[in-house]
């Protein structure tokens, strides 16, 4: 593996950089990134998602919500595998990116300390003002890196997020949960990207004979085949399908290396981020307070 | 005037009793209310609100809100004249209610510091535990005294609200704001009784001819003239004009002598009193964050 990124310093003093002092914005991290992730773990083995572009496609006329491999594992119980490669051969798909296949480790769950043991003593356990802030500790420290394909689309999650772009830079765009009434979501059979040969890639639905695993899954759906789903791409709505779409306030983030962002939770972001960009996000579990009771209101009279 | 009520306490050692201590409900106050209130305040001169029993009123088969001569002067920049006795009359109606009037002070707007600064000394600026919470001091301390008759109809107040029964007893009836798509409001001319006679009211339509006080009102409304008003009767609602209303949730609080009440911001509410009830609050003004932009976009989805 060849890196066209090399520093001198290490993941552990880039992180205690970002983390320590009191505006983390004006701490910038450093381009050594590949080169360090290469000698600690380059013969790791490290589960990655492999995917197409988009979080919603066609096939054979009917549309899809696209699940990672790790969400879908998580839904149907284990029945699939997550893939797993090296961290070399991870690091040189992102530097010779090939057509159609797109590498992403996002597998959440805290992948960071579940995956990643031998970075954690370089990076701090929680960020201390948000867990004086929230009063509880971290449920999960998340890593991320990836293609820059590798866009994340439109949705919310039930935790206050904290994120932290170590090389490289993320573009968030956000709107306020109490833009509910204006977010277009449909509902749609789930579906897996299956390779099925190098770099092709084809739909494979989820097999609706499951039902007891998809009724217990975040869709809280009594139709258990289907998935909830955000219809619209932020960055060319369809005004004609999705008139309501602009009347949502945007705001526009971009991280950049050093900058941490507060995320705050049911905000809904769309993600995209710079080639190899390295990041790590804190998710502390909500209060599921008055402001959950009136997302859940808005949620109620827009059903 | 006689007082069926008598005691030892001032109502010094009464609200420092009241409000010294971890548990203020554990600790019950005296029967000296009037005792205390004629000896120190017999002969001042008091605004009080003459009104009867609804804030609603039909005249020449049209519906009205019935505004409080307070808030009547408020929004017409003092065309209006408080009327006033001595607390000696008032206690004296207190004790011998007259059919068709019904008399409370409850002007608000701080009455408690503005219109009885004899007892300021006797009852603590604060409450130091809300003031801790909300960060602030508290706008307001209101002093409420009245007819069992005098019963608040259903609103919400901008104010996180620390509700204090000295003597008597209050019942809330209450929803969370989170009900407001269930809460039937309708827009109604502003009037208010005027005392044709003694004991004899009618309603006074106010002039519509002067919109741009109205126009400054809470009311937010563009047509001026209207004022919002919560329709239904909580203690008897009328499931088919509002059959909304029964997806309210409900909770039913009898505040005691003793007893502090935490009413968060925009709760819905409605009070009843026991005779000659006293009771103080102090609002803190509400934060305008999150839980407002909810509010105001259940609000906009009611609409």
């Amino acid at each position: 593996m060849q890196s066209t990124f090399s520093g001198g310093f290490s993941i552990s003093l880039l992180c205690r950089t970002l983390f320590v002092g009191s505006d983390s914005r004006s701490i910038r991290g450093h381009n050594n990134t590949f080169d360090i992730l290469s000698r600690i773990c380059i013969q790791k083995h490290t589960p990655i998602n492999k995917r197409r572009y988009k979080s919603m496609a066609s096939h054979e006329k009917m549309e899809y919500t696209i699940l990672s491999k790790s969400s879908w594992r998580q839904r149907s119980n284990g029945c699939c595998n997550t893939e797993w490669m090296t961290m070399s051969q991870f690091l040189d798909h992102l530097e010779n990116p090939q057509a159609g296949s797109v590498f992403y480790i996002q597998r959440q769950n805290s992948n960071f300390t579940e995956d990643f043991p031998e970075l954690i003593s370089d990076v701090p356990p929680d960020i201390p003002w948000a867990t004086e802030s929230f009063g509880k500790l971290p449920d999960a420290v998340n890593i991320w890196m990836g293609d820059e394909r590798a866009v994340t689309s439109m949705h919310k999650d039930p935790y206050e997020n904290i994120y932290c772009v170590i090389s490289g830079e993320k573009d968030f765009l956000l709107h306020p949960p109490t833009d509910r009434p204006y977010i277009p979501y449909g509902k749609y059979p789930a579906a897996v990207y299956k390779e099925s040969s190098p770099g092709q890639w084809k739909i494979n639905p989820m097999n609706i004979d499951t039902p007891k695993v998809l009724q217990e899954s975040e869709s809280d759906n009594e139709e258990s085949n289907l998935v909830p789903w955000i219809r619209v791409d932020p960055l060319h709505p369809d005004n004609t399908r999705y008139p309501k779409y602009k009347n949502t306030r945007t705001l526009r983030v971009k991280v950049q290396e050093g900058d941490m962002l507060y995320l705050p939770s049911l905000w809904f972001h769309h993600v995209r981020q710079s080639q190899a960009c390295l990041a790590l996000n804190y998710w502390y579990d909500m209060e599921y307070d008055i402001k959950y009771a009136y997302f859940k209101a808005l949620e109620t009279l827009c059903e």
